[in-house]
């Protein structure tokens, strides 16, 4: 067990609120904060657990009344000592406080520096760390509920249950090696080969729910193509309007401008913003152009915008031929948004044929069939099989994982070479390291400043 | 005692943050809580104030590990029983939890709906209620000292003790009504004026102080003004960057841009936004005009910014008679500020003789000589005698303050025209009335809605 400096931060969210609440951890936790009360809220006598009110002096002047909560080692947050102040939520009260924590001996708490002493006093494994981030950064159902199964542990069991298959392949290897000098190839190979191409495919499995995973904790990537004055902007902002409305009926809650994120049926979309299609030799356009192919790189689902009265089938088909000249679309769900229906006397015939296509007729403008595009996203998403199963969700597991099963092939190809068994017992041992930097056993200060330099002040 | 539903509110700062906390209060606080936890969380055996550690789950599903404190009536900070929920400050959390109580029966809290029930429930009376939501404006020293001064209690004594003397003055009245049929003028009348005159002396000294106690709360109005391309944004940037500056290396702290608000030593100044001086027959150029007109009449100093290279003193001159003859600028303080002094050889020989001028010589630029002005703005506010003096900080005190002046001058006109006694007695009663209306002994709930309808959301 280390010992801990002193360390302060507001925890709530910044700005102005009711109540704030401002942390204080480690070693010298209780002496620092008491330093800072009114005699009579007795703060050494009040039992850890117990919300107390007290005053806040700076000399004659009163800053606030408050109310602190003690918390005991190893029963907190952070596995330290820590104190809970709950202080009135204006700024200045809240720099003040802080400021004069400062003054008694306490540093600033660097982002996420709490949940790193919760790590490194075995509150919780590395992926559980990782998984607060998510929680708190989460926005819609689905990346909560991946947040929430991580937090939970079912990543890092899974993670032992690979380590310790491992770990009978590497004692399956140190058998053969102590027979070595017998110069006898061991025997049960053949069980070493089957549990190394199980084992690969579990974690191929894993690399491949990456993608799944990362969409759904960020949101799925779409994109609005369509020529100029289509409707592009009074459609997105029809979509979000929808979306805004559920949330602002809850005052107080209503979330920062993040332009483009919607949620339908916790399910977050993520619209990449893109400009015409058309091909051209003007420069300018020609600018428009690679941006919306970027864009439909980008993008799992593309809503393609048509204006109905000026649009004919041929002229589609010959953009899609285009786009697929220029980008690989083959995995892209392309869905067909056919506008200003409110200017439209009757479906054009060619359109009515063309219905195997995914068609929506809308009126962005009147609002009208919108949240038809809504349940065809939701379908497209269920439609890739999101069912309990483990999703990799962080881009440093994926990163450890794609090694992992490099170091998998590196073996198989060992193996095919019969180079000698301690050099495969080398990359297996190189494998459950990794699994130890996956979940923690094995670390140093620069991975963990890395991962909890992600982290918000005050977590 | 009244008996009040329930009703829940998030209590922090709006946003993401490392926590967040959830308030629930009335009769129904400790049934609706207990129905979002797990049962192991053992809610109902969990002593009051204590800290501790539930879960909440929708159905099977996880939505946060929380840590809950139950606050049991009167023992709490409204007074009814409260249950404070501290969640992961995700948004989508908070948001979650807030939807489960809302579905248990709470409703969602109005703005100072939680002070509101503590005033009603007798923890704190109007002025102490209505101190609470300029707490948690207060963004600098001068403001918080206002906002706790009254929130201890002080402004509320100076009323009862001048509602006392009051009720005195109106015993007086009643003793002379007990008489008034021996149609005897009551001996003592001379005291009577003598009363109602010092009261009448303390009364506009709050009325006066109401001017400053509102500048020191909101900011004291500075406008800058000067030609253009004088350098007015570039001063008004060198200055809010030296603010800034002392703000921000505090991480986690900064402030919302409030552009165009800064605190020195303690006091905060709010810049006014100008245009050019100049006379003019131009339409447009007399709009600014106008517009800097209205700037001075607002602002109780003037920064008059000037470029030394290109201005000679009877220009000056000649622009404040302008100013004097369209604007009062008796009590107003002319900052007169040279500016580009890094492009000057040597100082005008008219400059030096007009040292009896409050004069700066700056580059705004090169930030030169920035803090002499932040210098002698702190020395005008603190010229104007800021002591311990109860300072009137509220429109709403400051209003009936000034129908009880109105009040007073009736009853010495009445006193002047021999009205009879019982008429004058009315118009005491009416002073005492409003003086309930200040502390609160006499309210309506249009009065209530108004006062805390501008507090924020879950206080």
């Amino acid at each position: 067990m280390q010992t801990f400096d002193t360390i302060c931060s507001i925890s709530t969210a910044p700005g102005i609120g009711a109540i704030a609440i401002i942390r204080v951890s480690g070693s010298e936790a209780f002496r620092v904060s008491e330093s800072l009360f009114n005699e009579s809220a007795q703060f050494g006598e009040t039992a850890p657990n117990v919300a107390k009110y007290a005053e806040i002096f700076q000399k004659e002047w009163l800053i606030d009344q408050v109310v602190f909560t003690k918390f005991k080692a190893p029963h907190s947050y952070d596995g330290e000592d820590m104190v809970e102040i709950s202080c009135h939520g204006s700024r200045f009260i809240q720099q003040k406080i802080l400021e004069l924590l400062l003054n008694s001996g306490c540093r600033l708490a660097n982002p996420g520096e709490f949940t790193m002493r919760a790590f490194l006093n075995g509150k919780m494994d590395l992926p559980q760390a990782e998984a607060i981030a998510d929680l708190i950064d989460s926005q819609s159902e689905s990346s909560h509920k991946l947040a929430i199964h991580q937090l939970k542990g079912a990543f890092s069991q899974k993670m032992n249950d690979l380590r310790q298959q491992f770990i009978e392949l590497s004692a399956l290897l140190e058998l053969e090696l102590d027979f070595s000098e017998e110069d006898v190839e061991f025997a049960d190979r053949v069980q070493f080969v089957k549990l190394l191409a199980d084992l690969k495919n579990e974690i191929l499995g894993l690399i491949e729910s990456f993608k799944l995973g990362n969409v759904l904790k960020n949101g799925i990537p779409v994109a609005i193509i369509g020529k100029p004055n289509v409707g592009k902007s009074t459609l997105l902002n029809a979509m979000l309007q929808e979306d805004r409305a559920i949330v602002s009926h809850i005052p107080g809650t209503t979330r920062d401008t993040i332009e483009d994120v919607f949620t339908i049926e916790g399910i977050s979309f993520r619209f990449i913003d893109t400009a015409g299609i058309r091909s051209s030799d003007d420069e300018i356009e020609q600018f428009g152009i690679q941006r919306t192919f970027r864009a439909i790189e980008k993008a799992d689902i593309i809503l393609y915008l048509i204006d109905i009265n000026d649009t004919s089938i041929s002229e589609i088909e010959e953009e899609m031929l285009f786009i697929q000249q220029n980008v690989d679309i083959d995995h892209k769900k392309f869905i067909f948004v056919a506008n200003k229906i409110d200017q439209l006397r009757q479906t054009p015939k060619q359109f009515l044929k063309w219905e195997d296509r995914n068609v929506v007729y809308i009126s962005a403008k009147r609002q009208v069939n919108i949240d038809e595009i809504g349940e065809l996203l939701v379908k497209f998403v269920q439609g890739r099989n999101i069912s309990d199963n483990l999703l990799l969700t962080n881009a440093r597991h994926y990163d450890l994982m794609s090694k992992i099963r490099e170091d998998i092939e590196h073996i198989e190809q060992g193996l095919q070479e019969k180079v000698p068994t301690d050099l495969i017992a080398i990359d297996v041992r190189d494998i459950l390291e990794k699994f130890g930097l996956l979940t923690g056993t094995i670390t140093d200060d620069d991975i963990l400043n890395t991962i909890f330099g992600k982290f918000c002040i005050g977590k």
